[in-house]
């Protein structure tokens, strides 16, 4: 038995949370790690401090997750905090983490600041599910078709459908694995990526149309206005892949969508597709985070002051 | 030594070839199988009658891929049809074919009509570069960096990156073995899908914002003019992925463009995302072709025409 089990056969009491903000592989590592541990121990929780997203809704376990405060107050004896870079991304989960026992912080996100007492990180790892995946065979667990959906799930969304430079040799030998457990893959796609609206598409045209180029080509800009998301009528979920589009145009090494949410706040999403475009360390300076090629920060600004300033800042990112 | 490297071994001369409209899958199992038989014999010839799309420049054996007038006239021991429906696809290669002592059809389309001496169909597979993979292997021949970057140029993109539904467990074991071989994976995805025209994303934008919704909107349909693509000054094939965008809207059962192709001629693409929408049965009614989710035809006629035809001919197609 690895060392991990052991501390999970001593637990009477686990809880497993992830980020605010949630997204395929924070709620797909979530769900199958709570899943395998139901394995051995029925006294598990999985909450997170936010909304589950419509769209994992056809997750069969996804009406197990609860909110936070329907945990609050709680102590336990072991928590894991999955996906998760830092404290803050917890948002109040945060507090019931101070409360238990032994935390256990899984993530491969670079910037993970190793606030748990086990620190389990690997950057290169596509997702946080690949190293669920790994981790619950360690623990000698069963991955059955649901598990193997929720990790599924995960790999696709945080890999940009096996795109990005995470993947590798083992990510298509893990998937390879799952798919011996019958995963229903045209499904999850169409629960993933196949049930959009018409308005999402409608802006998502418009966006296209009205993109900004700066930097002389090297940054595209999205700027999303409250009004425009109310006039569309779509949620801030369908915004989120737009960044990818300006991304993808030759000469752009950096694109960003900023999305004006509410009371001067302004959320920024940064991508890039080359090694020598770091994004992490552009979100850093606006007091963000996450992966050499995807980031994000938030913004206490209106939007034209947040895009002066992502120009300015950006200058020194781009190529010459 | 098996049957295909036997009849290999016993000839002089090779031609291999695949169809006009060329596609990753098409020029990557090409230049595969040319890559690895050329490891036995010299005379080996790989051909098209079309333009090579300047896409896939970077794969570095393209430069060797011939036009037919350059092979018009010869004789070949063996010909290889490649991802080859009929041989009508071939266009004037199948002229070439008419004079090749034996024809061997390598191909994954449910609709092959099995012109070859021998016939290699797997319409399980996702790509003809999967079976390609398959039979090189099996001949004992290397997979070496080279090869590995045709071969996953070629499952990539028939199989929308992993999300159609010919993607099988055997299909991740193989792109598992060919990232072995070290594939620059990122600058394989960047010359795919990073390098897009800023007129190709206003293109998009604009097709987005136009699209139009048929048959209670169940048929989504993007109308492209000559005049159209002269505005915005791209290359058909860039118009290619747009259908897609139709097909993952909720309840559209069937998308499809229409692309005026000069001269009274009218390309037709066609998608359906649900197992019981059989596009390729849709596509036959205009003497095309395909998949069963993925297929086109050629009419001739006006835009105009072409509309009024297809949203005829899909009424029977759609869901109630």
């Amino acid at each position: 038995m690895n060392k991990l089990a052991r501390i999970i056969s001593n637990s009477n009491s686990i809880a497993i949370t992830s980020h605010i903000d949630p997204d395929g592989d924070s709620i797909g590592s979530m769900l199958a790690l709570w899943s395998a541990l139901r394995q051995k121990c029925r006294n598990v929780e999985a909450f997170i401090d936010d909304v589950l997203p419509r769209k994992y809704d056809f997750l069969p376990q996804s009406k197990y997750v609860k909110k936070y405060k329907d945990v609050e107050g709680k102590d336990f004896d072991l928590f894991f905090a999955l996906d998760c870079g830092n404290k803050a991304r917890l948002g109040h989960g945060a507090e019931a983490m101070e409360n238990s026992k032994i935390v256990v912080n899984i993530d491969h996100h670079i910037s993970n600041t190793e606030f748990g007492d086990i620190n389990i990180i690997d950057i290169n790892s596509s997702s946080t599910c690949e190293m669920i995946y790994s981790i619950i065979k360690d623990m000698g667990l069963i991955i059955d078709k649901q598990i193997a959906t929720c990790i599924y799930v995960g790999i696709v969304t945080d890999s940009g459908n096996f795109m990005y430079d995470n993947v590798t040799e083992k990510t298509h030998l893990i998937v390879a694995d799952l798919m011996k457990t019958d995963i229903a893959k045209q499904d999850i796609i169409y629960n993933l990526y196949q049930k959009k609206s018409i308005n999402s598409l409608r802006f998502l045209g418009y966006s296209l149309t009205n993109m900004d180029v700066e930097l002389g080509g090297r940054l595209a800009i999205f700027q999303i206005s409250s009004d425009l998301l109310k006039k569309f009528n779509i949620p801030g979920d369908d915004v989120e892949s737009l960044v990818n589009y300006g991304r993808d145009i030759e000469g752009i090494d950096i694109a960003v969508t900023m999305m004006e949410k509410g009371d001067n706040k302004v959320k920024l999403s940064f991508r890039s597709k080359h090694d020598d475009i770091d994004v992490r360390a552009l979100a850093q300076l606006f007091n963000g985070g996450g992966h050499k090629k995807a980031s994000g920060a938030m913004l206490n600004s209106t939007l034209d002051e947040a895009r002066n300033q992502v120009i300015e800042k950006a200058k020194q990112f781009v190529r010459r």
